[in-house]
């Protein structure tokens, strides 16, 4: 008896991807013997067709955004990847060149991030295509980097440039002219791995900035019990976006709420801004004060160019 | 500035499942410190609205299906289970009921089976629900029960009873009349994890039944490089399973080629049955020895009631 499509499938796109613990995929889970002397770390993250990506992106993007965003997370977390689970369900009729521009797209970063596929499932779906990774990485036990931990008066730091994933998103859709940095920025996040081992030891707190700037900054101050001012002014922008922004200056507020930045967002006390700037060099990536942490409600209060306060209508995004 | 409804969403009804490397869900990634001197296992699998299950089954079934479909595979690998992440997207307008009844199926199957939920991602989708879970357990290394080793005149045996969750999905689609166990069991399979960890070093290949009985031989067969006779005749079968068969004996080669049983599937040699009987009253688990392993092609024969051989039309369920 022939095997299902569904299992050629597998074998022939998502075989290849596979490490050694996954058993070629055609076992009923992977095994993982975990690094002696670490700890796991553990996300993950969905992507739905028309929600986090747009349904023409080309599949290499999208397979390597899926990765991206959950890598991402282990950078905010100060760790190293190690490997993924994956389920795609995806519409009946999806083509193969799909499929293998997919998994070429993950063969890539899977070689560019130093890790390997596990396992997974592949499923029919009546409706969009939803794709969810579980990955796993690696730290030193205890040395995590976590949400909790700011303190008053520490530095707030963003790695990168702001605003160029969402910039990137109005692009594609029409709403901004052409530009191929902003489309680049908005379909292959850049996860920031190198600067968050490098922050090990050196942040009081971080996170990765996914759903908007001033959301996400949010959730530090909440974690850590602390207020933030955030300096609009300072906002490291990307040549493409700042050159938006001069053209409209209505947008940058909105930069500092749109999504899909991808950036490491991180506190560090004053006096530690020396081997701040020591580990960017380190890692190979710009990091840029943008404002500080403060006693009290843990409220995030926006500056504006010309000194005053600013209430965006939105913190970022919301599924809900 | 308030949180967007998605977090309280989460807050509410995912916190509470929230084990102790979770960090309460807010962090960028989850920490598990793996126990000393134990291989992990780990498994993905998706289920789709209307696909896996069906829109108007209850929440808490929904849960609890999609935490036992994966810990199916942990049982199938003799493995333990330890914690897991999921990502749920879900159509707006999903209503707090759903979710509280969702959630309240999870927290009574985490409790009866051991386990905590590490991270997630909730997001919304415009289409059919899309369930991911990746679950991770553990063995003693190199104890794992593997799809692979198999030998000619091995037996064939396979746990609890086979069709009923073919069957339940006819009852609860209205083509066999209301039968309420049958609808049971396709809403809440029976994960077989106390006789998967009986059976290491007892079974010599292992697998669980989800997409049709002979199609999952088939996969044995072709991991051990055997062939098999299952007999039809032997197939153990709930009351209610031989009832309907006793009404249209055309059932009988269905059960073995519908899916939804999540019995465990397995080989032993011959002079080893005696210890799978003493495992499986260890585990409190039936077992039925259904055929046996034999020399040559990864074929398998279906026997009929009458000795004949039969051809199935199909060997299970593909979703391509």
């Amino acid at each position: 008896m022939a095997l299902p499509p569904e299992f050629a499938l597998i074998a022939r796109h998502f075989r290849p991807l596979a490490g050694e613990g996954a058993l070629d995929l055609s076992d009923d889970a992977a095994l993982l013997s975990p690094p002696p002397g670490r700890q796991l770390v553990l996300a993950a993250d969905a992507m739905v067709e028309g929600v986090h990506y747009l349904p023409d992106d080309p599949p290499e993007t999208i397979g390597r955004k899926l990765l991206r965003v959950n890598l991402s997370d282990l950078a905010a977390m100060g760790a190293e990847p190690l490997a993924y689970l994956m389920t795609t369900a995806l519409p009946r009729g999806t083509s193969a060149e799909w499929l293998e521009g997919f998994a070429a797209g993950l063969a890539q970063d899977q070689r560019d991030f130093g890790l390997q596929v596990l396992g997974g499932d592949t499923v029919s779906i009546p409706g969009p295509a939803c794709l969810s990774l579980t990955i796993i990485g690696t730290v030193p036990p205890g040395e995590a980097l976590r949400r909790a931990g700011a303190r008053p008066a520490d530095d707030l730091w963003v790695s990168g440039t702001i605003g160029d994933g969402a910039l990137g998103l109005a692009v594609l859709q029409g709403r901004l002219p052409a530009d191929p940095h902003l489309a680049r920025r908005y379909r292959l996040p850049e996860p920031r791995l190198a600067l968050g081992t490098a922050l090990r030891g050196v942040a009081r707190a971080a996170m990765d900035v996914s759903d908007g700037l001033v959301q996400d900054l949010g959730h530090l101050c909440r974690a850590g019990k602390v207020g933030a001012v955030l300096e609009l002014a300072a906002l490291p922008l990307s040549p493409s976006a700042a050159a938006v922004v001069e053209g409209d200056p209505s947008w940058l507020p909105r930069l500092a709420t749109g999504g899909d930045d991808y950036e490491l967002l991180f506190a560090a006390a004053p006096e530690d801004a020396a081997r701040v700037r020591e580990a960017s060099r380190a890692a190979g990536t710009s990091v840029t004060r943008i404002g500080r942490f403060t006693d009290g409600a843990a409220e995030v209060t926006l500056l504006g160019r010309d000194g005053g306060t600013l209430t965006p209508a939105q913190g970022g995004w919301s599924h809900f």
